[in-house]
């Protein structure tokens, strides 16, 4: 089969690997149909991403058809559509059992890091039971691939750990894919204000047309400033951070109302700052979470039910055969004015 | 009346001033019985507190009776004997109603700050109604003079905000009062390990005495490793600052499990460094707070039930007109191995 | 003034008053500009409200402009346009403290019960602090009442109590007003499914266009069935009951599914049976609850935000003087398709 | 191998069987080395249990060692000792993903009542990998034992739901093994008062040296008003139901505070009557649950932490082949004053 493979910094290629079969009474092997390409994919590719080594298969995002399973799987036989989780989770490990399959002892994020992934014809899922989704007939295959990381990610990191409530007051730092998953699943509880803080003014137009009530380009002023006018001074009962830098962080900081919470999605590279000495007395949360994708069942019933639209983030589409081709118009983003590239088997 | 008067940076003395009076229908006057003194008032005398200015009464800590009531004041006359919380409480704005009076917007902790407080004969209390409670006849004055600020700021800043839970584990950075507070009301909830970790070999023995399961000398290796030994190396569910400095930060940070809470009490000075470029997908929640007391009167039911034993705190007594004894005594806690130090009127 | 004035049972007519005067300082005097009625008058009228007596105004809800206020009102002035909450709240009672004015110790429900109520010119309310809201410029009137009582009553009672959440299914038994405050509001959540039962087609009808997914008319069938049918035979998460008899009690015992909730808005006159001889082992969790009307702040949000439309549950105006033919529209709901009837001055 | 076999209603007998095998890669096979009798078994003496045929060995309570695994086992190996939880977990299905395995789709309460239990000298156990749990060295067989069922059903159904928290008030109707067990976990969230009631005063003292604050002999007066006035008559926080029949269900009613919850244990053979005509005002939670085992983890942590010592439950122990006398025993339990009977291999 032909794979997308992680050649070391700086490298990527198409070639030709065999098929993968299973290999434990747990796995099951699918049949790419849909995967798409992650912010995560690029930073292997920057060579950021210690734990993925040159040979590895890339991507943790796909949909597909069960080619074969192993005696031990549960509930998915050949030919069932599925969705496929960027968490592999054995769903009995402490981790797991305490709703954290993000730290599964044999699983958590594997799935093109650690072990070959989706960005090729087939994969091989380990723990399949618990890391695959049955797909029902009336979900597509492009919606259903924006449940596989991207979707959860923005709603569990973001929405749930920011508590956002009917009425509050929001604020989402970056308004790139993962901002913009936030943005959607941030009106599953009608918040009264939703400001989506960006440089890219395109990026912004696009939240605005996704539901936010309101925006600001930090490019082009002071956003704090900006942020606390929007609301009378207070600052934002949420701040979401979806970029992953210093200055984005601090920015939350400066714009969370007390009692409030900071909540993190951004994978960071380096230390940030923490104020205290002016936060340890203003009463706030900040969290931080890998996904655990314990909310996708959730979201595939949002989905049938008409309440989330997850190919609003699609914005360009790929034959699987031309995935070169789809990196290359994902990895410049602000000229493509690229939000999730699709990938067709 | 006579009253402990702060005088400017490093300066504090005892002075002869006019008994308050009833300004306003909500505020009471308090005949003090007993106060104490906090490493809050120790921070004011190094010039670390802008808001408070010379001049100022300090002491945000006290029992008392009521000598006089506004005309607004309910639940209140003359001759009761009360409780003063740290916290003034208008009980009616959006801070208070969203049960987070630290932030009330004519209150908070404005005694011995911004407004005259409790280290004198009397002190007048702004919005009597929800800043003082009822002292049971049961419960005696020095046991309740602890439950002014030293208990609830442990119990919701350190324990709840810790989410301490049965059967889990808890670290304690920092085994001064406040410190020492917290793992008096962190048995609470039946944690199985408590560890105390601190400088000073005596204030460990004190944490060992109060409950705690084990001690780590920070001075003497390294404590982030005697946890990780403790725990098998998961880390602790809880860990709570209690100091106030980045090192202190620092090891809270090394030694939160996966899923697990950093609560902060310490009053910082400086920014610290928090390490997101790791944190980032540890699924952590840190919370800062400053005391609400909206647990006194939980407090309160603890300490009648003989469940909780604020006493233990008090290590020194000092007559009302040796304050400035008392005050030396408390500030030179490393020698004089002084934990509450208690004014008895 | 003019007042409706309960007479007895079955009785009220229009009688001239004196205009009620601040009688404590916490008072406000409120000058009516709009009123509605509410079922639980109807009640009153039926004799089936023992602590109101034959003498009283009725009416807990209502907006207005204030026209005096006592010494100790904080943050109402004359002139100010205020929206009337049903309860009476005086904020510092452990009851209100904890969240539940409800059982406020000198509040609750008093407004048209046990002291004069709002279907007049003038109205005294009593800690009017904490028990008005002041009203924006930018919410009307007509919108405004709506959030008196039966808003927060529908979100409170209903919305939150039944602990509704994205992608979940949820029944609401009985689609008269409160009902339809319960479906409007249900929908800050986002479920998948709110299915709404009645046994009134048009009210069914108009269930539909404010957003209920599916609709069942329990008099033509077996509603319980449908309900079944309708969740692939698991039931749902939430089932609300807002009529108030036993067999509406006996659906919702019905149609939960295991770990579900039934939330009961509805006033009972006589005991319902539990078939513990099954629930005991569903893990359902059972609410009830007089409104707190603590969510009134956030209801206002809301509505600034053009998230929650109140006034799509009023059918009817009348000018206040007419309150008569009012309450005689508003008793014949089956006939005049009335929902909402408000009172204009 | 020996077994208990129920032989029809009103009978059981010891038979000769042959020792179970692994059937399923996800089973195990368990030699006995501690059983003991519940409550539950002897409903299903009586005919009450309908799921449970004649030829059933009982028993879903139990400790031992491995005998043999299937393929698909993770985690255990012959020769380790483990504990056999009561409720058997797939971990995968809908219902385990949501913390609730009582109602797994292949498990739940099936061990002694669908399937061949644990009162005999082998038991096979399905899901093994989620119903088995390590048992580390220094927690012994007898404290273990009590961990199958009787202290999570406390725990879960009685504790957890009746949100049992510090200062809070209680009331546990039914001093038998299940109410004693969530007595000693009650104890976990130090509430102020725990008053025990029951028709037995040799329980009730057992109740007081396990920790009971009050006792109160309902069969010697007006148990209710007893309550009110050990609760200044405000009743209490948390009313727990241990027995199962209308009239204890009946007394939960009466002595519930406003804004409290009724947590119903007992397992109820016909319908109580809710008294909604009042309770609908009072801000009530009644909750249900068949226990699912989620607590034991945390439970073992505590019993090695030495904060519980289930052994205080046990107080008769018999050899396995004379578990006819412990039926004897534990079925008179009044006179024999037997609280939890222990087998021993």
């Amino acid at each position: 089969m032909r794979a997308l493979v992680y050649l070391g910094r700086g490298r990527i290629g198409v070639e030709e690997r065999p098929q993968p079969t299973v290999q434990r009474a747990t796995d099951a092997v699918v049949r790419i149909v849909r995967s798409t390409i992650c912010g995560t994919d690029l930073h292997i590719l920057k060579g950021d991403v210690a734990t993925c080594s040159s040979g590895r298969i890339l991507g943790h995002e796909g949909t597909g058809v069960v080619e074969s399973v192993g005696a031990a799987v549960v509930g998915f036989a050949p030919g069932d559509r599925v969705l496929i989780s960027c968490i592999t989770a054995c769903g009995l490990c402490p981790a797991c059992r305490q709703g954290m399959p993000s730290h599964c002892a044999t699983g958590g994020w594997i799935l093109g890091n650690t072990i070959d992934g989706t960005q090729a014809d087939f994969v091989r899922i380990p723990h399949a039971t618990s890391s695959l989704h049955a797909l029902p007939a009336d979900v597509d295959d492009e919606a259903a691939v924006m449940l596989s990381d991207i979707l959860p990610t923005g709603f569990e990191c973001g929405v749930a750990n920011g508590r956002i409530a009917p009425g509050g007051t929001v604020a989402i730092v970056g308004s790139g894919p993962i901002g913009l998953a936030t943005l959607l699943t941030a009106q599953f509880y009608t918040p009264s204000r939703i400001i989506m803080i960006d440089l890219d003014d395109h990026r912004l137009e696009v939240a605005r047309a996704l539901g936010a009530t309101d925006v600001v380009n930090s490019a082009t002023g002071d956003a704090a400033a900006a942020v606390q006018l929007l609301t009378d001074g207070r600052g934002v009962d949420t701040a979401i951070e979806a970029v992953g830098v210093p200055d984005t962080f601090r920015l939350c900081e400066r714009i969370v109302a007390a009692g409030g919470v900071i909540a993190n999605i951004g994978v960071h590279g380096k230390p940030v700052e923490l104020h205290l000495e002016t936060l340890w007395s203003h009463n706030v949360t900040i969290t931080t979470r890998l996904v655990d994708a314990v909310s996708t069942p959730m979201l595939l019933r949002t989905v049938r039910a008409h309440r989330l639209d997850p190919r609003r983030l699609v914005t360009h589409r790929f034959p699987m055969h031309d995935i070169l081709a789809a990196y290359d118009t994902f990895g410049r983003a602000a000229a493509t004015k690229a939000l999730k590239v699709v990938l067709e088997a």
